[in-house]
């Protein structure tokens, strides 16, 4: 049986619509034929099950259609895992822009119309807006052509964290933290603000973003106040400090704990049911806090997921415009 | 006891010596009393061991060299785990340059001489020139007083994976990647170039990186030879492609099979003794590629060593310096 490639899609005609779409789920029936995407004749070509696109083998499909490559191995390993799948045109599924395949529930295909998972495929070098993200698996294909799925998803943050001082504690800037000398035990028991010198009594140490969050909210007074500290630490961050204090302001208005992340290497790792410090249980969410517009590199998704997975935590990226915070989480994903 | 600050170090008079030199390690001696670093002065205010320097508590000695309050964290942490310690003076110890503390094996003290580790202290915000680690374990101080401990170490890196062909195999450019259309199976299974597009047998795909080595070697005949592969991967990745390419080839030839690292965010995951893919065992090293002038940020250096010993393997920094690598490993240490 052969194909014909026209307008970027390949016609295959009497009965090719019973043997192809009806039986096995590729591409839409038209009259007693169907239509293939690129992708599907590939496929077709590769298991032997069409012999040619307008005299080409396989081979010679893909030397002409080299843009296919990396889709065609994200959808043969999809085909091998069990799932029938719908191209990403426009009249085929719904809402294709951004997408480049939908994968249906096992058990069901493209006459039934049910949604499993909507599938972005990038390989290793493509650019991913942040912006663009939050309501596909994005299937990274790296240089040796093995898949990483990585669900992406926009979500809403909240805890039940909550602690309130009745009167401010005294600080004192020292370099780029601020030490509190005598102050109240629930605000490190409590609050799990700072982190004590020595033992859980006596001194405590905040980090600036801290400092900044409790000088804003009337629990902390140093010289020259919020606006001096929040001067101390542009100095060094510029911007990058203003938008943590936007994510850091936001988790704690949410009942959520954040605190340092460097040991994971992202900004925060929280806690989002603190009562006591002594009965602290793991950080649930690791927190990168990055800017609306940012373009991420794969291998950096990649990388952050891995990591977190690793230490049994959530990767959330908090996009920040503005005051404005968008939670957006990844995950690793095993279709 | 008192002590005065007198150009930069603090000086304790009459029996000072005996009371913390001799006895504690703190300091050097001068006459019958001691000469002590700020950091180790704030360290005996903060004890009670002394009382006052030129009448200041502990508080308003750190308030008025804010400055230490940093390398005091560490130099606590360390004589908690039961180390003296010297601070890096010129004169105190040897090749000062570039750390902040000699820390001597436990049991010993300033006056044996011997090096347990070189420190030297950041903070979070600080920068990290590549250039300038490599001979000192790097304490990593967070905004929360935390300590990460990086041993960081120049080394030589080598293998027994080798593989030659005796005639060069045909490939076609698809795209960003290589397809070898009927390959000797060595290639794959023995050489353990590139990923067959299913199974063991079959179409081989190469990323361009193995190609251009492939080609430039006389293994791999392409349209266009190595000088096309290599304009092809520039187009996407300009000067990152030319030192994936030199340390991908420093690899190789060392005997180190190099491939791709994307799942753990890094450039290469690498194995030292492949004799064949069919009892191939972990890789050993993640590595990634960076210019030798690149700075770091302490939590991506901790993001990548966390990662690394989260799935066994040594996180290994290669250094491209035009055709030259200098390969640096970065490991976590518990003191």
């Amino acid at each position: 049986m052969e194909g014909t490639l026209v307008d970027g899609i390949v016609e295959v005609g009497a009965n090719g619509r019973e043997r192809f779409y009806d039986a096995r789920g590729y591409g839409r029936p038209r009259g007693d034929g169907v239509v293939l995407s690129r992708v599907e004749a590939a496929h077709l070509l590769y298991r032997g099950d069409l012999d040619a696109v307008d005299g080409s083998d396989f081979g010679a499909f893909l030397a002409a259609n080299d843009e296919i490559l990396v889709p065609f191995v994200v959808y043969k390993d999809l085909r091998d895992r069990g799932f029938y799948l719908s191209p990403a045109r426009n009249g085929w599924v719904e809402e294709p822009e951004g997408i480049d395949f939908v994968v249906h529930p096992r058990g069901t295909g493209p006459w039934d119309g049910e949604v499993e998972h909507r599938i972005r495929v990038v390989s290793e070098r493509t650019d991913v807006p942040a912006s663009s993200i939050g309501d596909a698996v994005v299937a990274v294909v790296d240089e040796e052509s093995e898949i990483t799925y990585l669900e992406t998803e926009s979500v809403e943050i909240s805890g039940s964290s909550s602690f309130s001082l009745d009167a401010p504690v005294d600080g004192t800037v020292l370099g780029d933290r601020v030490l509190c000398w005598d102050p109240p035990e629930a605000i490190y028991r409590r609050g799990f603000y700072g982190q004590p010198l020595s033992g859980e009594d006596g001194p405590l140490q905040l980090s600036l973003l801290e400092a900044v969050y409790l000088a804003e909210t009337g629990c902390l007074e140093v010289d020259g106040g919020a606006e001096r500290l929040r001067a101390r630490a542009r100095a060094d961050e510029a911007d990058r400090f203003d938008r943590r204090l936007v994510a850091y302001r936001e988790l704690r208005e949410r009942g959520v704990v954040p605190k340092t992340g460097l040991k994971f290497g992202t900004d925060f790792r929280t806690y989002e049911a603190v009562e006591d410090v002594s009965s602290l249980g793991h950080s649930e969410l690791l927190v990168r806090v990055v800017p609306v517009d940012r373009v991420f590199a794969p291998s950096e998704l990649a990388l952050d997921v891995r990591l977190a997975h690793g230490v049994r935590k959530r990767m959330v990226f908090a996009l920040v415009d503005g005051e404005r915070v968008r939670w957006l989480s990844v995950a690793r994903l095993t279709p």
